[in-house]
């Protein structure tokens, strides 16, 4: 049976999960992680509850990648390399190039670490993943499935800031958006549990993680999302600011004598729920603390600014038909989206609390009814970009 | 009769208004250019369209008082100075001192002091005019009127930025807002139009100036607005940014190595529409030149970005009975707020294409079917002013 690997490749770790095709069926998955440091760590879940787990030095991506290789066949999970057909790979930062998943030859590697400017930490570690696999599999298709490609062909005037022009044409600064393939999984699902043609909807997906990111997907397109340039903008995060006045930097970079690298890393490593409770960038942790004051306040926001970019968003579309909830938050927690939800009667928005009552399975948790269906849908990276893989291999 | 002066005083500007009360007639208005400069111009309506102009010298903010009351007396608007009973100055900054307008004591004009490290080209501009007319008048009461304390009681959920709490506390970092005087004064228009107590009414205010700023009023109170700690944030303005993902500021930093002070002062005086089409930052000069697409773009992602913050809005009171369309803009343009609101049918706002065929009338602008009023309310803040001076005067 023909096997695909979707490979999420960060600057020390590397995540993948090995698909039998077409059944979709998750045959294994693992995670090597401190890669290039000491001690590095690598593990295997596979068949009924097996796991494989050794602590070893592993020097660099390669290195991981052949030894994740050797072990598929001494596992026995792979009877030969033979059987691996392709191999996804999720791109962070597509920029203007890519609008959607593509086939990876030397220009589009060009490209990828071209924009490595935009997505510094991420693009280089994506590629380093793609350049072991393409080492090791020379004759194995490779795919880039971007973070940014189901955003990028919104509307000019959601992509543009206002600012001068030239940056725009010049430097490419637009909103890029992020979570796309997540965005466009979970939008897929929506239109399939409420048995209509996605073409026809107009629905508002929340992935609400240590990240979190709305969208607005009209027709099945996005047409605005709530990151921007960077993953910084939008909502409350974990420990990302979100929007904030610009001036605030100037007032506190003044005041505190730092630059603007330093204010960067405090508004996204400090900030959002971290930097307001001064406690936990987890919500677990903040809704067993909901006496403190600040706490109580920081979720309000939390809550506040998803509702926001929703009702904004209904504007964006003139309606709205769904709201999805994904990711770790969105999936997990009922409160959070009770607190999103339960201000929003006026739109014709109720959640059943009874339904909404549950963590992590496909769920209409509105009621019967609420004139704007609400969702939850366990999100799925790893699968669309197995499928994307798929598609392109036949098609190649 | 009692007159009642309202005063607005720039860095080198001084416009004023004289009311005469309780009648609220004004029998004089009036501005000195130029302060400080040379060639200052003087200038002052009365009567039955006379005018006086005269182009001096004219030193500081108190030789510029100094001038004008003489004047008042030459021109036979004033039989005396005993005449004037109150003076109201407009305070861009009030911080989190003050929420209603207050007559002007010692530990007042402290605090205004104080206050411009948040509004350094504002308050102290501000202050001269108060000790000038302090100085000239001492017998006078002097009442500060604050942009900001209309906004000042907003729950903190919305005051608040995702930011470690310390900038909050340390600093008073949070959304102080603007524009505040005229917000109150169209929303309670509003409600006397409507015919409906203003503390049964969800009302969304739209002042729209070369500076432009969104108000969610309810219950007559201001529960979220959208400029922020500084007049820099929100919707897109003439010259201004308005809201932009913070790593932006960082990469152009970084790109045209330039500082914090210079970029935002990019984002105050070089972007926003002016930016956005590199033409103008008028938006007469704009509707002239419809053929350009970047102009094109830049009218939408004005309308857009306005009807994105009343939706947020609508979801922030769970509800609206009222959109009001103020200032500049807001008054005088109707393809401006016909672009707005034609995209919220979704949300029953429709507007009658012939009441909109208006300029700087009150009306009702929707159709009578729909669901949520539509109004076009003229401001007048220098109003509200003398309204204020004459209500602490009585109290005093």
């Amino acid at each position: 049976m023909p096997k695909t690997i979707s490979i999420n490749a960060g600057s020390s770790s590397l995540k993948w999960q090995l698909y039998e095709m077409p059944s979709e069926e998750v045959v294994a998955k693992g995670i090597v992680e401190r890669i290039g440091l000491k001690d590095s760590i690598f593990t295997i879940e596979y068949g009924d509850d097996q796991e494989y787990e050794v602590t070893k030095d592993i020097d660099d991506h390669e290195v991981a990648v052949k030894m994740l290789l050797d072990q598929l066949l001494e596992l026995d999970i792979l009877a030969s390399y033979d059987e691996i057909t392709g191999v996804g790979h999720r791109v962070v930062q597509g920029g203007q190039y890519f609008d959607q998943s593509v086939v990876i030859d030397d220009d589009v590697m060009q490209k990828i670490e071209e924009l490595a400017d935009f997505a510094p930490l991420h693009n280089p570690a994506n590629l380093m993943g793609i350049r072991a696999f393409k080492e090791l599999l020379p004759n194995v298709i490779n795919v880039a499935v971007f973070d940014t490609a189901f955003h990028a062909n919104m509307p000019e005037s959601n992509a543009r800031y206002s600012i001068p022009l030239e940056y725009r044409k010049e430097y490419g600064i637009r909103k890029y958006g992020a979570h796309g393939t997540s965005h466009r999984y979970v939008a897929e699902r929506a239109a399939d549990m409420l048995d209509r043609p996605l073409e026809d909807l107009k629905i508002i997906t929340c992935h609400l993680g240590n990240g979190a990111s709305i969208t607005a997907v009209e027709n099945g397109k996005s047409v605005d999302t709530s990151m921007g340039f960077t993953p910084l903008a939008g909502v409350t995060m974990g420990t990302r600011s979100g929007d904030i006045d610009p001036a605030v930097l100037q007032y506190l970079m003044n005041k505190l004598n730092i630059d603007i690298d330093e204010m960067l890393n405090i508004l996204n490593k400090k900030s959002g729920l971290l930097g307001l409770t001064d406690i936990s960038s987890d919500m677990r942790d903040l809704e067993d603390n909901m006496d403190n004051k600040d706490v109580k306040i920081a979720l309000d926001i939390f809550a506040d600014r998803i509702r926001k970019y929703i009702a904004s968003y209904v504007s964006t579309m003139n309606g709205v038909d769904a709201i999805v909830f994904t990711a770790g938050i969105g999936e997990n927690d009922a409160n959070a989206r009770a607190n999103i939800i339960n201000g929003m009667t006026w739109f014709g928005c109720e959640i059943d609390p009874e339904k909404n009552n549950v963590r992590g399975k496909e769920r209409v948790i509105s009621t019967d009814d609420s004139k704007v269906k609400v969702l939850l849908v366990p999100t799925d990276e790893e699968l669309v970009i197995a499928r994307d893989v798929e598609s392109l291999r036949k098609n190649d």
